[in-house]
């Protein structure tokens, strides 16, 4: 599986690159960015973080807005940002933002017509990291996961069910319960079915009340997020993770939206929050 | 003239702002960004730093790309970013990405049926100044200047012409002597017409040869930019401030090309630059 270079910038010393190559896990082609630092050229092993997006986006939106190039580049952190779902013509779709292309909510789908492709859960966990590893400096012994939104649901819901793959675990604005919620709900009921004894395995709340645990947990949230209320709800990963004895730290930002401005901001933090316990 | 905030996003502890206005210069509707630090909840006037923008781009590249919010934060430096030139239906394109609509070269267009909208030179220094001064904490006598690419040659041409007007002047991979290569050639053919003489006054390096100064410079340059040789031709700049005694920081980079990743790596010098002769 050739991975072919779509793009190459020096970025903050290091190289940001695009990579594009045929996936077996969709079906497709994929996109994916991965940042390498300056420490990268010496050959050693560096940790890699991953950082999973939110719904409508591709990998490109974190690799522009993010701003996590300067701190990555001073803590030697690789980060990979894979694309939000499979695309293209043959992939099944929805009008609606929420739900197709952009919003594969990091499962194997088991309904079609979506099961043929839409299979990101196997993507970020088996393919990608297995490319990377391949072709890239990357420790896969220092692991670190974090998203916004849909993506923070993936982060947290992969960490849960994989225990020890993910040496730190945060999230921006994360999607804690989607069976509680309407994003949630509809994903969740058409790439699962109605069975809704399944969703559990794909819900951070339900994986913790069924005894998924984590060694600690970072959550940013900002209290102007339009979707706080409705969608997000960190209240319900608050109780959660208390009734579990899960450490999570949970910093409700004020004033702050969902946007790329809000996760700009914290991206530090969290970059240095991965890199202590990657080092 | 009523500002009409478009959108409005805390960004590190500040606001990110995209703000709509009728502007009686182009006879459009214009947007332009403005990033206010937390500083500025204070009230006291703040610096206001200028950021022209280069061809393709509108006020938003540098807002999502530039990654500059936080350095502004800690600085306490208020960032402008205009449009690249008037926009809409009865506005004069061209089907070239480098002429016309988001190609405005920072000038006022003599030509005929340019001369109607494109006034970006009165807008940059006139309606717009006034306008951000009236409506915001901006101390109109600490103004600085950079720019990216055409916006590099904005910022240095209208420095060069309005002594005094900022007090510190920068730009990345600006178009130095526009008379002398291709892009210049179109753009100030069309807008001012076949005589080259008028092409003086909007290129910096003519300018400088006909006797205009700045106290001092600074311009980055990546050595990987693909319109290095044809378009840029930074030693054209350095030869002009070496004979004209101006001090020229000219920083040739190595391996970066002409987009943000560039710019972003590069932005917190420029503003520390700037905020230090701000201050």
């Amino acid at each position: 599986m050739a991975l072919e270079t779509l793009s190459s910038a020096r970025s903050f010393g290091g190289t940001q690159l695009a990579i594009r190559h045929s996936s077996s896990e969709t079906g497709t082609d994929m996109t994916f960015g991965l940042y390498l630092p300056p420490q990268a050229e010496a050959g050693a092993p560096l940790p890699l973080l991953w950082f999973l997006s939110g719904l409508t986006c591709t990998h490109a939106n974190v690799v522009e807005k993010g701003g996590y190039q300067r701190v990555c580049a001073e803590l030697g952190l690789i980060l990979a940002a894979p694309d939000t779902s499979p695309r293209g013509p043959d992939v099944p779709d929805d009008p609606d933002y929420d739900f197709g292309q952009g919003a594969g909510f990091y499962l194997d789908a088991a309904q079609p017509p979506f099961d043929r492709h839409y299979r990101m859960e196997s993507y970020v966990l088996g393919e990608l990291p297995e490319l990377i590893a391949a072709a890239f400096p990357a420790d896969m012994e220092r692991q670190g996961i974090t998203g916004h939104s849909m993506g923070g649901h993936g982060a947290l819901t992969l960490a849960l069910r994989n225990p020890g793959r993910y040496r730190s675990v945060s999230a921006f604005a994360p999607i804690v319960a989607p069976s509680q919620v309407p994003w949630g709900e509809k994903a969740l009921g058409r790439y699962l079915g109605s069975d809704r004894a399944a969703w559990r395995r794909h819900d951070s709340v339900a994986l913790i009340e069924d005894g998924a645990r984590l060694p600690e947990l970072l959550v940013d949230q900002g209290s102007g997020d339009s979707f706080l209320e409705r969608e997000l709800r960190p209240g319900l990963l608050e109780q959660a993770c208390a009734d579990a004895g899960i450490p999570l730290t949970l910093r409700i930002q004020q004033g702050y939206d969902h946007s790329y401005y809000f996760i700009s901001t914290f991206m530090e933090d969290h970059l240095r929050w991965h890199s202590q316990r990657l080092a």
